[in-house]
Order: C-alpha cells, then sequence, then structure tokens
C-alpha cells in the first residue's frame, strides 16, 4: 500500500464529493446527489481504467473499503438512533396503512419485473434476487426527506409530520425485509447455519441489550456529560453488534442499525444528543464519501446499449408509479386531502442514500450483477433528483405558507376572560413559574395559561442528509421540560396549552408570537431575549410580571 | 478482505485499549501507557502467530494501517495545533535553555550510541541511522505532559507553566531534527528530487496558506457555528498538505503537524476549540488504538536475548540520563531553584505517544531495524511510566499545595482603601459592568479594581493525553474578554487586576477567593452561581452592589 496515494485519494474524494454537494444545493438538490455523482465520477464510467488504476489502484481497494465500511457503521448506527416511535403516534392510521400501500405495491412489482429479467441476471439463484429485486424498489429515505421538509420548513406542518411517520414506518418495514431476503441469500451457501440466529439475536437486542443500555442514561446524568469512556461502550457495542450480523451471514448494517434502535430513548435526549453531534460530522464528512466513491466505482455505465436503456426504463417505471400511487391512494382512502396524498407520495418516493447502502448489499452479496446495479444507482438518482421539483409543483410554497399560518392561527386559542401567556426561556428552568402563572390566573370567568418557549435552532445542524435528529431530540426534550410545567399548572377548570417551536432569531420572533395570542397578563423576565421588544409590542393593556421579582413591571419601564 | 474480522478487530482494538487505559489510570499511570501495552499485546511477543495470523490477516493489515493513518493525520494535525507560542512569552530564555541542553544532550549522547550500534543495525546506511536515532532520543511527549500536569492541579504554577513552555519548544525542536533526518535517509534512493522541496514547502505553508487560514475566522464569525463546509476546507487542506510532505519522501506526519502550527491563532481560539472538539474525540477513540496496535504489532520481544538486555540498558541510560542531566544542569544554570529543576527534569523524561509516532516512521523508512525498534518502545514505556512516580518523589502533592497557596496570596494584592471587586459571570457579556465598576472606585485614596472569574472545567476534557488544548483555548478566549473589560476600567490612577482560572465547582470555590481578596465592594449578579455564599462570606462591612440594578442590595437581602 503506498501512503501517498491513499492521502491524495481523501484529498480528491472529499473535495469532489463536496463540491458536487454544494453544486447540487445551487440547483435546488440534496446535497446527497452531489455526493453520490461525486462517487460515480470517480469510478470507470468517466475517468476510465487509466486514471483509475493510478488513483485507486487495486492493492488499494480494500483500504478505501475498510474506510468507507467503517463509516458505513457509524452512518447505519445513526439511522437507526433516529428511529423514533413519537414521530408516529397520534397518527398510527394514516401513516401505516401509506407506509404499506407504499412499500408493498413497488415490491409486488419489483417482484414481477424481477421474474422478467431473472433469465439475464438472476445469477442462478432467483428467489433471492426476485426478493432483493422487489425489496430495493421499495426504499425511502428518511434522512433526504427529513432535510427536504426542515429546509421548506415543512416538518411544522400537518403534512410534514405525516411524511416523517411514513418515512420512520417504512425504514423499518424496509431494513427488515432486506435483512430476511440476505439471510435467505445467505442460505444458499452451506454450512451458514450461523444465519439461523439473526432472530434471536434481534431478541436478545431488544430484550437484554436495550435495558442494559439504558443503565448509560443515570451513569450520563451523574458525569453531566459524554465521557470518553460512555462515548467507547457505544463504540465498542456497535462494532460488536454490527460484527456479529456479518458473523451470520446477514451483513453488517443491520447490527449497527439494530443497536442504534436499542440506544435508549426515554430520558436520554441529551445524551443521544451528545452522541450523534460527536459521531456525525466527522462520519458525515470523512468516511461516507469514501462509501460514496466505493459504491461508485462499481457502477459501470459505458457498456450501457439500448437493451439496458429498455430495462432502466421499466425500473423507473416501475420505482417511481409503484411509490407515487401505493401512497397516493392509500392516503386518498384514509381521507388525505387529494393535494396534500399527491405531496405525500412526491416525499416518499425518495431513494437518496438508503437506495444505494441497499444496492452495495445486493452487489456484495452477490445477488445483484453490475449491469442491474448501476441501473438501480441511476434509478437511486432520478427518484432522488425528482422530489423536489415534483413537491414544488403539487405543494408550492404559498401552500407551505397558508399551512404555517393556520397552524399559528390554531395556537392563538378560543376567546376567554383572561389569558396568561408565561414565556419560558429555559424549559429546564422553570421554578416558581408555576405558581405565578396560578396566582395570576386566579379569579372568575373563562381563563388560560399559554407557555411559550421559541428555541434557537441547535448549531451544530448538518447540510448532509442527516441532522434532523438533532432538532428532533432538542425539541424532545424541551417538550418535555414544558409539559411538566405545564401538569404543574394544570387544572380543571384552568386549562395550559404548550406553544412551542425552532426559531432561527428568537428576539425577533417572539413580540409576533406572543402579541398573536392575544394575551392579558405577560409572564417575562428582564432577561429574556426579545423582551424589550414585547414589552414595546405588549402596549399598556397588558400587564407585565417579572417572575424573578413576582411583581408586575411598567410596560414601558426603563429596560435593564 | 474479510470484513467480520475487520470489524472484530475494531472490536477487540477499543476494547483492549481501552481497558488497559482504564488500568494504568488505576495504578496512577497516564492511560497512554496502557494503550501503547494494548498494542504490544496484541503483536507478535504475546499472541505468538497462529492467534495473530486469525485475528489479523495479512490482508488485512493493509486496512488497519490506513485507519491507522488517517488516524495519525488527526493525531498530528492537533499536536500541531496545541502548539502555542503564548505558552513560551515571558519564559523564554529560562525555556529556551533548558529545552536545548535537554534535547541536545540526549540527542549527542544517543548518536555516541548508534556508532557503536551501527555495526549490527544500520543496515548499510550509517548517517541516518546515527542521526535518527539520535532524534528518537530526545523527545519529550507534550500531550502526555499536559495531562500530567493538569491532573496535579500544576498547570496554574509557575513551574507547570515553565514545563509546558520547554515541552513546546522541544516539540518544534524534535519534529524539525526528525524531519531533516528522514529527508536525508530518503536522498539515498535515486530519483527522490522531491526530497528538495520540503523546505520551499514549509515556507509556503508558513508564508501563503497561514494568510489564507486566517480568512476562516470572519467566515467562522460571520455563520456563528463552524459550519460542514469550514470542517470539510480544513480536512481537505490537512490531507493535502499531509499528501504533499509524503510525497516528498519526508513524511506525512510532517505536512499534518504543519497544516496544525499554521492554523490561525489570533482571534479564532473558538473556532480552533470547536475544530479540536469535532476530531479529538472520535480521533482519538476509534482510529488512535488503531495506530496504537499497528505500531504495536511490529515490536517482537521473544527474540531478547542477553546482548539485547545490553543494549537495552544502555538505550535506557542514555534516554534517562541525557534527558534529566541536560534539563536538570541548564535549569540550575538559570537560577531556578533545585526542587523545581529536579521537577522540570522529570517531567520533560517522559517519552509517551510522540516516541512512539518517531519510531513508527523509522521502521517505516527503513533507518531502524525491528529489533531495536522494539527495545525504543520499551524505552518509551519505561520513561513515561517513571515520570509520575519520580515527580510525585522530588516535587510532592504538598509543594504543589504551597506553590497554589502563594500563587493565591499574590493574587490578594497590595492594600489599598478600597478595593472593588467584580464577580465577572461571563467575559463576553460585560456591559456595563465598566461604568459601574468606574462609580464604586470613584473617590479619594488608594484604589483598586478586581476582575473575578471562575470558569467551570469544560465538558468536554478528554482522558487520553490530548485535551489541555481545549481548557488553553478557553481560557485564552476567556481573558481576552476580561481584558478588554479591565482596559476600559484601567486610568492612570486606577489599577485594574484580572483573576481568573478554572474551577470544578464555581459556586464552591467562588467565595473563599472573593474573601481572600479582602475587597470593599463587590458587585455580583444576583443569578451569578455562588452569590448566595458570597453575600454570606462577605458580612456586613462589604458593600454587595447589583449590576443589573445598578444600585447596593443588602448582604443578608433575600436570595431570589
Amino acid at each position: 500500500m503506498r501512503v501517498d496515494i491513499l492521502l491524495l485519494d481523501i484529498v480528491v474524494v472529499l473535495a469532489l464529493a463536496r463540491l458536487l454537494g454544494m453544486g447540487a444545493r445551487l440547483i435546488g438538490q440534496p446535497p446527497v446527489i452531489g455526493e453520490i455523482v461525486a462517487g460515480i465520477v470517480l469510478g470507470p464510467t468517466l475517468l476510465g481504467d487509466v486514471i483509475g488504476q493510478q488513483l485507486f489502484p487495486a492493492d488499494l481497494r480494500p483500504v478505501l473499503k475498510g474506510l468507507a465500511d467503517v463509516g458505513l457503521v457509524l452512518f447505519m448506527f445513526v439511522v437507526g438512533m433516529e428511529l423514533d416511535q413519537k414521530l408516529v403516534r397520534g397518527r398510527g392510521r394514516v401513516a401505516a396503512s401509506v407506509s404499506l400501500s407504499s412499500t408493498l405495491l413497488p415490491f409486488g412489482l419489483g417482484c414481477l419485473v424481477a421474474l422478467w429479467l431473472a433469465a439475464d441476471h438472476d445469477q442462478g439463484r432467483t428467489l433471492p434476487f426476485v426478493l432483493f429485486f422487489g425489496a430495493a424498489m421499495s426504499a425511502t429515505a428518511f434522512p433526504v426527506l427529513a432535510r427536504i421538509l426542515t429546509d421548506r420548513q415543512m416538518h411544522r406542518t400537518r403534512l410534514g409530520g405525516l411524511a416523517l411517520a411514513c418515512a420512520a414506518i417504512i425504514d423499518v418495514l424496509a431494513w427488515t425485509v432486506l435483512a430476511v431476503v440476505v439471510a435467505i441469500a445467505g442460505t444458499g451457501g452451506s454450512g451458514q447455519w450461523q444465519v439461523a440466529l439473526a432472530v434471536p439475536f434481534a431478541l436478545v437486542m431488544f430484550l437484554g441489550v436495550r435495558p442494559l443500555l439504558r443503565r448509560m442514561v443515570p451513569a450520563y446524568e451523574k458525569a453531566g456529560r459524554l465521557t470518553p469512556n460512555l462515548l467507547a461502550l457505544v463504540l465498542i457495542g456497535l462494532f460488536a453488534s454490527a460484527w456479529a450480523t456479518e458473523w451470520m451471514h446477514v451483513h453488517f448494517i443491520f447490527g449497527a442499525f439494530l443497536f442504534g434502535a436499542v440506544m435508549p430513548r426515554e430520558g436520554a435526549e441529551k445524551l443521544n444528543h451528545e452522541i450523534l453531534e460527536r459521531l456525525e460530522q466527522l462520519a458525515v464528512l470523512l468516511l461516507l464519501p469514501m462509501f460514496f466513491v466505493v459504491a461508485g466505482m462499481s457502477v459501470d455505465l459505458t457498456t450501457l446499449d439500448l437493451g439496458g436503456v429498455g430495462v432502466l426504463a421499466v425500473i423507473l417505471a416501475v420505482a417511481i408509479g409503484g411509490k407515487l400511487g401505493g401512497a397516493y391512494v392509500a392516503a386518498r382512502l384514509q381521507r388525505v386531502p387529494g393535494r396534500q396524498a399527491a405531496a405525500l407520495a412526491a416525499l416518499i418516493n425518495t431513494r437518496g442514500l438508503t437506495e444505494i447502502v441497499i444496492l452495495s448489499v445486493g452487489l456484495e452479496k452477490g445477488v445483484l450483477d453490475t449491469e442491474l446495479y448501476s441501473l438501480m444507482v441511476v434509478m437511486a438518482l432520478v427518484t432522488t433528483a425528482m422530489t423536489g421539483p415534483l413537491l414544488s409543483r403539487v405543494y408550492p410554497a404559498r401552500q407551505v405558507e397558508r399551512d404555517l399560518a393556520e397552524a399559528q392561527r390554531a395556537a392563538a386559542g378560543p376567546r376567554v376572560d383572561r389569558r396568561v401567556l408565561v414565556v419560558v426561556e429555559d424549559p429546564d428552568e422553570v421554578e416558581g413559574l408555576a405558581e405565578i402563572a396560578r396566582e395570576q390566573a386566579a379569579g372568575d370567568g373563562s381563563r388560560e395559561v399559554v407557555l411559550v418557549h421559541l428555541r434557537p435552532y441547535p448549531a451544530e445542524r448538518l447540510e448532509v442528509g442527516l441532522g434532523l435528529s438533532a432538532e428532533l431530540a432538542e425539541m424532545a426534550g424541551t417538550m418535555a421540560g414544558l409539559e411538566r410545567l405545564a401538569a404543574a399548572i394544570r387544572t380543571e377548570e384552568l386549562p395550559v396549552r404548550v406553544v412551542s417551536r425552532f426559531s432561527a432569531d428568537v428576539a425577533a420572533e417572539l413580540p409576533g408570537l406572543v402579541a398573536g395570542a392575544e394575551p392579558h397578563v405577560i409572564v417575562i423576565a428582564p432577561t429574556a431575549p426579545g423582551q424589550a421588544a414585547v414589552r414595546r409590542a405588549a402596549g399598556r393593556r397588558v400587564t407585565l410580571v417579572d417572575p424573578a421579582e413576582r411583581r408586575a413591571v411598567q410596560p414601558a419601564g426603563k429596560d435593564t
């Protein structure tokens, strides 16, 4: 191995992935598109054999693959951690039927296409080939979908929540089906009895390892931070789980995903956030591009002939038609309005990185030949690239604004005689706020308490597909604190509402939000960001209360 | 390559490095000792060929080496970034003579030993062998030294500062000498004209690249955070610089170190802190253990015979004698008291990871054979392990306490008629404090303002050798804010002192520090941690001022 070539490769791969990722962003596409293209550009299709052999000599490929595999383990762990059943809560029926329908239809159609292709491509193992092909048709990229939603501020709308719930369910469905398919493909060989351990292993992870991992939460809270020992423990467990599934002839991605899925959720928001922070940035920036390149190096479109173009057309038709049709029909049957059903279908059609991971598993396990692999990668690119434009068409920006305004109006709530609005600065420090809120809301007539909390976007947002997890984790932690406070105030006569969302500029957005709620009393600390503007906007008809001093202050009082 | 073995290797290496690192800590040694031993344990000395071939098959070694190399690039970058000429400032003369003497003496003695060993070990290239051997004798591990100092709270003493300054100078000396040696060794081959580019390259890095990198600071400040693009830029530049020096037949570690050294310092404390935070944890936890194992796999002590033991004894005598003697004599000549000179010598004798990196370069470049390499690794272990016990002997804990108490007394300062003590909670938010301090210090007689700031230890401390950098970076950022405030208050008649240090428990330590300064007025916000205790400790003879309200408050007033 020549170290200088390895270092040069890292430079070239990082730079090209970054450049094309930024380029994709410029034309309104998710960066992952550019990064996948970077992998293909560095493969045989464009570079040809001469430069390819110089830049990626045969003896270096295992090293690149090793780096890519480590990146993939970290990535799949993050995907598993981002799974959150809270996303599905309250939307279960609609989400379940849309997910099932939009997975089963492309799966079924994919299997039919595979039967047609089997003669040329099944390499003598028809059943695994057909099942794998069907599974590969039915994937949805949760990370890309989440990024598109947040980019358009749609994750605050009802539709965005529904789309996230569907994607989360499809994620579990797709990885489970794929694991089964790979296991079936694995039993083709001889002496591979280990595959029988896959189901017991999953059970042990959920029933045995999950409770053990939960003990990390008190350890983390006691230390007050993610100690190197805790992080080392997670890493060791993660790679051990990945190794175990690989040893069972399934594939290491399932072990990595599973370990992410059994990480503690309840009360572990901060812990998970810190872990993700550490892993995402280096894994995504440094190691994942290696995976794109290793995946791209197997894509060879130079041999594509007219017959291949025909197969590609069929694949695209089935992949897109199956997903869009399955999702749309199921959503309409569940009484989702037409426009929103169409938007949901458009979102769920995005394949992104998830598809590339699935395809490279197929290539590695020998169920997919290079030609079909190349065509399927093109399918992944096309379905991912079409999501943005299609969504803009069926669900334009003004529709998003209308939905957001509606959500805002809903937040204003019904008319009451006295509405006490409490601006919560830090949901972890609410001492005394419950008492003050109840004091202020005392008396006759209809009363209501509204807890308002605007949270700055976490600084650690990533642009590379992942990253919603951090926001979801923070928001979950925030809501827990606010709900505790709400529970402490709420009585039968005194309803409490919680209004909380992320904000790019708390000081600028708070006054509008407060004024929109039409409060009679505002409880706000003089140190709260935006409090001066809130005071000015409130006017003299509103009483302002300083929670530290527990006394009313003049709206026009001096700013400290 | 079998992926399952790679994953298993990662699990075994991580777990063993972590376990032995923790074990080292238990017996009062730096964890790096345990991690180096973990590498040796997994090598041929203990495992033998049978398990070794199973666990680390030949086709997997390049992959492990690739992971180790990436880890080493990140590590050397961190080492380069931790270089800080501020450490040397004000201690230049003493530090320079101690460093020079404690580098030159072991270097010279090492060259003599090498001449003696040359016949058996120089592999036909005497000059590079002799120079390399000398250079390998004279290293000091800055990271290990820094960790020992902070563990003993000694980095706040004069001695600790001096030791850090010496280690910083030795670092630069050792890497420069080593680069020259490797370059000389490189010219032995044919057609390696690129080696001539090494010096121009270093000049371009300092004169051309450094100003370019400085532009990252405004970009960072504008974004308010380390964007993925900025981090990607740093990573691309880092690996490009590492590749360039490797291509010049020097070694990639110099390019990585150099890139760390030319990173912007002025005003870039926060930026660097964020970069280090990202790189350290994963690089140190996940990739560096791979380097330990790759380094350890070349250590073979099974063939050690009586002659070898004799050579080891000579190596140990020269390495320890040269370092201790060189440092002690030079320090005494510079009038450093005997006990402190001895402590300084003991500290500088620690070789740690730095030595292992140097040795693996020698092995890779063919100037060191496996036998000498193994013996030198043992020397690195012995010198690192002896530092703690030796230091405890010549400079016991009660001496450290005495030094700290002296530093505390120096902080109390001279007698004045009116001392205004301002407790600064957040050095970035000091609006109005300057005015209040000047108001309170107005009047006749001698006056003084003391700015006190206790900072909690940053949460991100690492235990694995590195990690001081984060504290130094934070402290530097803190001091900049405090000094700005001091400059705004200071006049010819009104001196201002700044007292700032890290604290494990701000609320507990603040009252003592405040009382020790014997102030007449304390300016402290009611929200400051520990303010209740400060109020109680202050007593009625001290006037307390609330900076938000700009009015005196009763010392015994209600706590809000």
